[in-house]
């Protein structure tokens, strides 16, 4: 449980560096990410470079004992770079060019800004990489940030053509497969085919989703030509990027694939992430001021399980930020709580986002640890509350990796693709799905690993998978050797690889494991809810509903108002026929954890739980006081079981 | 009373065709139409063609005993055209180009883009033109879809000099009609007119009728120049086009003059339209499932008139569609119900689309007759059974087309782009308004003709107008000469042709046969709301209220609240004041039904009546189970008098 | 108190020019403005001029006793000036170039523009300027209406590097002062820099700051130098532009600094401001047919101020109107009413736009003071009853000027920009403010002159500043002399001229009238309403709301239901924590006017009063009718105490 803070030296005077230094020491952090942005002053003009500043901040950090991640500075090339190389320049779907004069104005796809990156990178690991304080190295900034990828310029064009070849080795593999007979779409050759932009109407669904696929693919190429060459000269450091919370632009799973990160960072903004996504008016008004109860937990647990158990967070919001439609101040309490959430989660590191608010340029309504004027700010009191507590405290400072969870939650990103090409109705997000079934199991009390469809699942005693667009066969054979509950949400093997319907109709290969046939679908509006009961619990389908038969031994648990199935069964996997009121959601996960052997318990409202270590921790983002479910006689390490918002404790499990 | 289906020979192996074929006919599907969209199967590069695929699919199907409707291909011009001719893509508002990858990828205006189209009809009427099972022929696919036209290409500018050049002869002519000294916006050369878009404020409004009517007009002749191919290779063939629904971009009686069609064929999909239009959101709630009421009525009734007396059904819903922002599945019983329907209104033929759904593509999510693992679709099921009861049925199989009705309804094409030119205020929509007072008279039980302004309205007994922006002499003209009673709605007469405020004030010519001034008109936002009662029915106008003064011996049969006048007759005349509640609306329909001695009653919630060849048809649209107005001995031929949603019957009339 | 109309003689034929000369003046009007959009038929070719029709028209008015106003045609460049040099075009953000086809279609930073308007200038000024009919020349017309400033064209660049250059000297001074090392995005000269549009996020503030504040300089110096040629050839007339109501795009107060005009005419439109503008949808309901109560007196006073003193209002609402998104027609007698109301608050002149309705082009559903027939519209026959009025009244037809009012309302643009550039969040807009703040006023029956903060404000006894993003040391000396009370609302001095966060935190200098410091501060959803109440009304803040601590001998006179100060005191200094409720607005500014000795009461709804010459006017706004406030044996001199909806009503002062 260590804390950190991100600062940028080279936007104060050098006369402050070495007091910043000794207040963080003072504050209990212990790790400082600077130089993220700072291209034009490490390389003026071309090829001329200054390190006689970064030299020396570097050392003033360091002699104070703190230990130092470094960003590559390829999030913002400097105007001359742009100057030289115009088609470094992104362009958007409708074909405008973004221009410079704020960040991220990089084509990822451009060869040229690709070499200009490794040059940059090479010179600063050849300088920096066997520094004894700097103990990680982040890549560019929040790739994917800002709508800049995909971007729709001739060079992406000209890889995507290699990668489709690549991918399909003949045109007529690719006209078949994406089925191009369809109103004459087929292509000559590979130099024929445009990216999907600018048709009359919808593209088709496969050569959209194949730009995402190679759009992926070349973020997590731009980010590994960077990790070649910080490997070789920073070999002894923890090699990272800082990812976004709810973000799918790309596949994590393929970009952190084949050691390309040593851990998994990612920045967490709770308050403006919980305005932002696309939540319940009424959840988005209870938890303006706490953020939602599972928005920062669902990220810390995708992303434990992306860096393979290892997570920080690189930046942890700490007061109120500028970039959602608002931006209300945290209650008080939050900005510590988050921290020992992160923690409880699993997380090595939070690093608060920054050290001091900048008065100036684009983020100057965006908080930080110190108020311009260099007084600790309402935040930074919290962070000095807690970097206290841990330090006089045995049981948090020394606490060990969190356990493998009981329940799994199988999260894939082309399935979030794959549904926004084809969303079928305005509602319907895969993310978002995912996020209710998330929700509901941490409602009940469980921990919860979010893991790959491809990940081993043999030890979860639990598998929930919200939706998964192509179920492989490899995925049934998992099924078939598991002894767990299996729950699968509607649209659950609707498509094939190649953005097709399954030839023996959805769900595709899971019938072998659940014999039943989707033959039609509807997405509803909001008046049409077609009503059903589970356990008791009433409530409706939103959004999506599936008109389901039942083969061979398939139980049909429950039925909509007009008979549909809805809920079905066979075996230890089970199938939810649509989208269900939240409610339902949680009593059908109830009935599969009672089934795999887990307790389970509905918390009070705005209470969650995590366990790490031997310890559970109790959280409050509820707007009332709480009792958290300590046993009587706990051993509390932290705080009181009387929580009130904002409040943590945790206790030593019996 | 004939069905058919829509078949993409080339979707499918041939080793399916021949079973496709024979289930076809068991199903009783007479129809079948193919081809439309196979260009890049016809000819797959520049000039070489492969015609033994299609020849194999017509024998296939004409084997079998099917009747074939053939389409021009030229909606989705393959690749190799694009690449070679990149002038054929049609340019948005904003100057963006299309690009290939969907369909409809083409500029109506390119000349090298028609040349095209006349080359590669020719060739398949050619082929094709005296094939005896070859019946009907369809140019192209829903012109104008996609708002790809208009095109605001280089081409269109240069046809549009010329088409205004033809209008106007002199460019001091065209000046002066247009009023260019308003603004300095006069002319130096026909060369020298834009086309109207990228104004920093409104353009003049006659310029953006021009370029309408102008597009309108580039529409027709496109299709012209396929017919007169078609004309002239498949000189026994119905020749066609499938229009769509509510879609007003192209004035369709201009299109279908001088035997440019043999029969108006359309696209009926009822429940996405529902979604679609902008019907009150309640509405659009009841009918989800269904589809409202009159929105299929109100356009079998439109092509019906456009056809001269015989119109097709060319593609109908047979399930659940994938393009509305929600995508319901029907109620059961509705796509037999939407066949039915269609026949009652004078239909020769219902046609589905398509036979089997697709996995695929952009329209994978589209239903048909069959599912992708090719059993019958819930849809199919349906469409068996309406084919059982009319084989069996002599009265249903053998009915006669369906005689005038007593009541036209005046629809305009000009008057929606006037009205969407200069909408005065948001809510304002001509063909909304349309519908409303179209609605009004369905639920009053009646039959209604639509009709051209300049049709012969001699034979009618009620002749309504919703609005009708110019008033020629030659309509006040057939008022003078007829018995019928006549209702206007507002704004009718409020423009001349060159889109100008009548030197009289509205409504213009129409003073004549009825002697008032409007002297000033508003458009209300939703809080203003005039009240006014007619006949008792309580209600308030909406949208839109003028200011009128009665001349002459006009009498003031209603007022507003604020006593301005609301409805205004003289002798067989009436007028509204503004766009009125539907109950209004309604009300002072069956008023002037009276007059004109028509019987009315107020149909049951959902319930709709129509009758031909000496039955009539009731559809319950509603969601409560309804009793149909059958006298009390009528002797039925389908169904039963109790209507549950969904249902349909019909009885012979005494 | 003079009436006068705009007409348009090109628009008409010559055979009614007498005629409209004649009834214009039997109506009581005195002044004409006319030629504003005439470039085209001034010059129907380059260089070739046509004078004779003007020299016609402008004799035809002035023998009927008419006094013209002349307006240069800039607005309207002709289709040849366009084609010969398309780049006076405008571009938007985008990039997309505006084309020809309305009005506004140039670039105001174009030299070869520039020029041109010199040029037709001159040639008008030399003709026309020392006309002794000819009392009053309009440049151009609504100066960046349409949104065609900013131009994001070639030439504002190039300008825009001159004036950066100007106001920094050398590209080191620009990158600190912009905080360029933020980012990279240091320049390495003037010309790198580019204009602030298509960045993939937010450009840096200050360079969206000084784009607008060199827009702003373009309009003035545009303006400007068509003054220098009028100042020159029309040495006697009146120099004037006619700006828009509730429009911020450039600076008026140094649009107008160095005698550019001699009176500031603005163009009053209140129904359709009042349903344009951010005000909540129960006040436009409630005033849809009167317009908000005090939308056209904001700009009364403002544009009062702005003219030191003279204002015209040069054009007038006649009817209904036909740009807004709804247009309704206004209740009777509000044509009227905006006349004296106008007066009322020191109008010199009233000019109704426009003298009869214009059949065609785009302002065909624009009403004027007779309809398109030339019989007196509604609006003209109250411009009738209105010109009698005064024409019978000593007291009314020679009333004397405005005498400085109490109270002061501070406005500023520069504000506007920031906060336009950085809201925080999607509700704060500072005229908004401003205008609730200036409302309040209103209610309590005072009288408010608009000033900047520049100006002198030792005279007055309640100084209200609704907001002040740069609080400068003159202003605090200005707090420093004065006894007046002054109210501070939130965020004042929350920035830099240079737009960052002052060193010692919001709000800067202010600190030194008033202890205090902005710790942080949060923008408010709909949903978080913090709770206060200030003399016993209860209230709530919204879209802003700020944690202040109060430091010295500072008083929190009100505090928000979480504790944080919302009403800070100081001296006679009140700091206001958080934009609030209308109400809790409205209780401040009555307890800071008891304390400077100002008289209030709270006016009965939709009731106001205005005070000149020795009068006291009262105005009906309100659906209900009320009793103007008169003492007992008030005289009046126009209308009687109670008043319906729409009345007015004027007494002399005891």
């Amino acid at each position: 449980m260590q804390l950190g803070v991100c600062y940028y030296p080279e936007q104060w005077p050098r006369a402050m560096w070495a007091d910043d230094a000794q207040r963080m020491v003072e504050l209990g952090i212990t790790h400082v990410r600077i130089a993220e942005f700072a291209w034009s002053r490490m390389e003026p003009r071309a090829g001329e470079f200054d390190w006689q500043w970064l030299d020396e901040a570097v050392e003033t950090l360091a002699k104070a004992g703190l230990k130092l991640v470094l960003g590559t500075p390829s999030a913002s090339p400097p105007k001359w770079l742009v100057d030289a190389h115009p088609d470094v320049l992104p362009v958007r779907a409708d074909g405008a060019r973004w221009r410079f004069g704020s960040r991220r104005h990089y084509d990822i796809s451009s060869d040229t800004y690709r070499r200009e990156c490794v040059r940059i990178v090479t010179a600063m690991a050849k300088r920096y990489g066997r520094h004894s304080s700097i103990v990680a190295w982040q890549t560019d900034n929040e790739l994917g940030c800002h709508d800049t990828v995909p971007s729709y310029s001739a060079a992406a064009l000209q890889r995507f053509h290699a990668w489709l070849q690549r991918r399909y080795a003949t045109i007529g593999a690719l006209n078949d497969a994406w089925g191009n007979v369809f109103w004459s779409m087929e292509y000559p050759s590979f130099d024929a085919i445009g990216l999907p932009t600018l048709t009359p109407t919808d593209a088709n669904p496969i050569h959209l989703l194949d730009f995402r696929r190679f759009m992926s693919d070349e973020v997590a190429s731009f980010h590994r030509e960077q990790i070649e060459v910080l490997r070789e000269h920073a070999p002894n450091a923890d090699l990272l990027h800082n990812f976004m919370g709810f973000f799918t632009t790309f596949d994590h799973y393929r970009f952190a694939a084949d050691n390309a990160i040593d851990v998994a960072a990612w920045d967490s903004y709770p308050i403006a992430r919980t305005e932002s996504i696309a939540l319940p008016e009424e959840q988005k008004a209870r938890f303006a001021r706490t953020g939602h109860p599972d928005v920062s937990a669902f990220d810390h647990d995708r992303y434990r399980g992306i860096g393979g158990g290892r997570f920080w967070v690189m930046e942890q919001q700490a007061g109120p930020v500028n970039w959602a439609s608002c931006n209300p101040i945290p209650a008080p309490g939050m900005v510590r709580l988050w921290a020992y959430e992160a923690f409880a989660h699993g997380a090595e590191l939070v690093s608060y986002f920054r050290w001091r608010q900048c008065p100036y340029a684009q983020e100057q309504m965006h908080s930080g640890l110190n108020l311009p004027n260099d007084e600790l700010s309402p935040g930074g009191l919290e962070v000095q509350r807690a970097a206290r507590e841990i330090a006089g405290s045995t049981a948090l400072s020394t606490l060990a990796a969190p356990a493998r969870a009981a329940t799994a939650l199988v999260f894939d990103y082309e399935t979030q693709w794959m549904f926004e090409i084809q969303r079928h109705g305005k509602g319907f997000d895969y993310q978002t799905l995912a996020f209710d079934y998330y929700e509901s199991l941490r409602e009940l009390g469980l921990d919860v690993d979010i893991v790959s469809s491809r990940a081993d699942l043999s030890r979860y005693q639990l598998v929930v998978v919200p939706s998964l667009a192509v179920i492989d066969a490899a995925l049934v054979e998992q099924i078939a050797r598991s002894n767990a509950q299996w729950v699968f949400g509607p649209r659950s093997g609707s498509k094939t690889d190649a953005f097709a319907i399954p030839g023996n109709l959805p769900p595709g290969a899971l019938q072998r494991a659940l014999p039943i046939q989707v033959l039609e679908v509807e997405t509803l509006r909001s008046t049409l809810a077609p009503a059903l009961s589970i356990d008791g619990t009433e409530g409706y389908a939103l959004h999506w509903r599936e008109h389901v038969r039942a083969n061979g031994k398939t139980r049909i648990a429950a039925r909509f108002d007009d008979a549909w199935p809805a809920l079905l069964t066979h075996g230890n996997v089970r199938y939810v026929a649509g989208w269900l009121s939240h409610e339902l959601h949680r009593t059908l996960l109830r009935q599969a954890a009672r089934d795999s052997g887990l307790d389970t318990q509905v918390l009070a409202d705005g209470l969650r739980l995590r366990r790490r270590g031997g310890l559970t921790f109790a959280f409050n983002f509820g707007a009332q006081p709480v009792q958290a479910p300590a046993p009587r006689n706990a051993t509390f390490v932290l705080g009181e079981p009387r929580l009130n918002t904002g409040d943590v404790c945790a206790w030593k499990d019996a």
